[in-house]
């Protein structure tokens, strides 16, 4: 069953028991993957609910299907996490992204910081994020996920700081903690974490974060963390928590 | 130095210069190693760093201790692990010696699996080492390691199974326990280990072991574990399990 080819369907293309695809998946299911009618994929609902469908019909544009099983599953983390990463260089962004949904992140926003060598083109803005969805969605499916994470729009660190009251836990990688007397563990700031909490993970770029940075975020109550003893690249650092996260809540309760 | 004494210490019990002992290492320091006032003891940080402490009191539950020296903190893991990787396509061995060198791994074999689509040149074994090696040493320069982790000789999946009696753990990645309902959690199986471990975990490349695969490991006592609740790709298994072993021994214990 967990074998069949997933879809990720857009609500609107939900009715009674049927689902209809339309867009590049399409072209998937019956060019790349070569489906025919009678035959059966797996349709992923926005919400995060499931169903197997049977293809009933396939037209140029347009594939008919009929829901033969509603799937009661969930691969979906217990705790929504938010990364924020500083812009970093070259095409490390796509990378977090792809990562960062195979590792379970629920949403993701590219931040602006003082050290970023990366300068957003807001022109660019629709085509890049396009793109940014394209991977998460595929790396989504690919680790059959329920739900896609949300990609955001670029913003400030200060935007950012002091628009991150819909969060229950506030944390950012400050690499000057790792250097430092005085930090919090991660294991210390994942302990404090609750099933259903809302955590903002902010990571800085290749440079880290300045100590203006440093400081708006200490005043809206990010608490600065340690992600392990060693200093990880930027890229690096977001799977660390993610997967960490993941660890403690999905896989160290059943110990 | 390294021959002193050496006491985990609380964070709550390190103020300014001083490190007070209290509990079960009074004990310890008094009537087991019969230390005295004016002798040198380790006191280590919950967060990794540690400080030789001179004696400066001993009362009946209290130790008294002033710091005389900051030590230079190891960056490196207290579990030994082995990554063995099943050949993946393209340059994802690369990415998985990069990462995984930044995420503590001691030592990585790359493996010629059953369903390696890569096939291991023995010609341009000497040169692709050399890169491996490369590779390797930058990361663990750039993630400020105290040792570089080692690359050994490419082999098969049965030549691995039968040559891994040094090892006190040993696990592999498989992608059918995921979605079994009997399988062995990554929280159970690293709550098994001990510090000073060597512990080798074997990934399968982008297709999985085979069933032939699977049968050997098993034989030789390899146990099968889930790597989270979604489907990881074959170069983010290693990366995954290596973050949530460091999360375990070196964030999470101090909490």
């Amino acid at each position: 069953m967990s074998d069949l080819q997933r879809y990720f369907i857009p609500s609107e293309n939900w009715t009674d028991n049927k689902v209809t695809i339309t867009g590049d998946d399409v072209h998937h299911i019956a060019r790349v993957m070569r489906s025919h009618t009678g035959e059966e994929i797996i349709c992923n609902h926005p919400d995060g609910y499931a169903a197997v469908c049977r293809i009933t019909d396939i037209e140029k544009d347009t594939v008919y299907t009929i829901i033969s099983k509603w799937l009661e599953e969930s691969s979906e983390s217990p705790i929504d996490v938010t990364i924020a990463q500083g812009l970093p260089k070259s095409d490390k962004m796509e990378f977090v992204l792809q990562k960062g949904a195979e590792l379970g992140a629920a949403s993701f926003i590219p931040v602006q910081t003082d050290r970023s060598v990366t300068v957003w083109d807001q022109k660019k803005t629709d085509k890049k994020l396009k793109r940014y969805s394209k991977i998460i969605k595929e790396a989504s499916e690919q680790s059959h996920r329920n739900k896609i994470p949300r990609i955001q729009k670029v913003m400030s660190t200060t935007e950012l700081a002091t628009d991150s009251g819909n969060y229950q836990i506030k944390l950012f990688a400050y690499e000057e903690e790792a250097k430092n007397e005085v930090f919090q563990s991660l294991g210390t700031a994942i302990s404090k974490i609750s099933r259903g909490d809302r955590v903002l993970l902010v990571i800085g770029p290749e440079g880290g974060f300045s100590g203006r940075e440093a400081d708006v975020l200490k005043q809206n109550e990010f608490i600065p963390v340690r992600l392990g003893p060693r200093i990880l690249r930027t890229e690096t650092a977001s799977l660390y928590a993610l997967a960490s996260i993941s660890y403690h809540f999905e896989e160290l309760r059943w110990t």
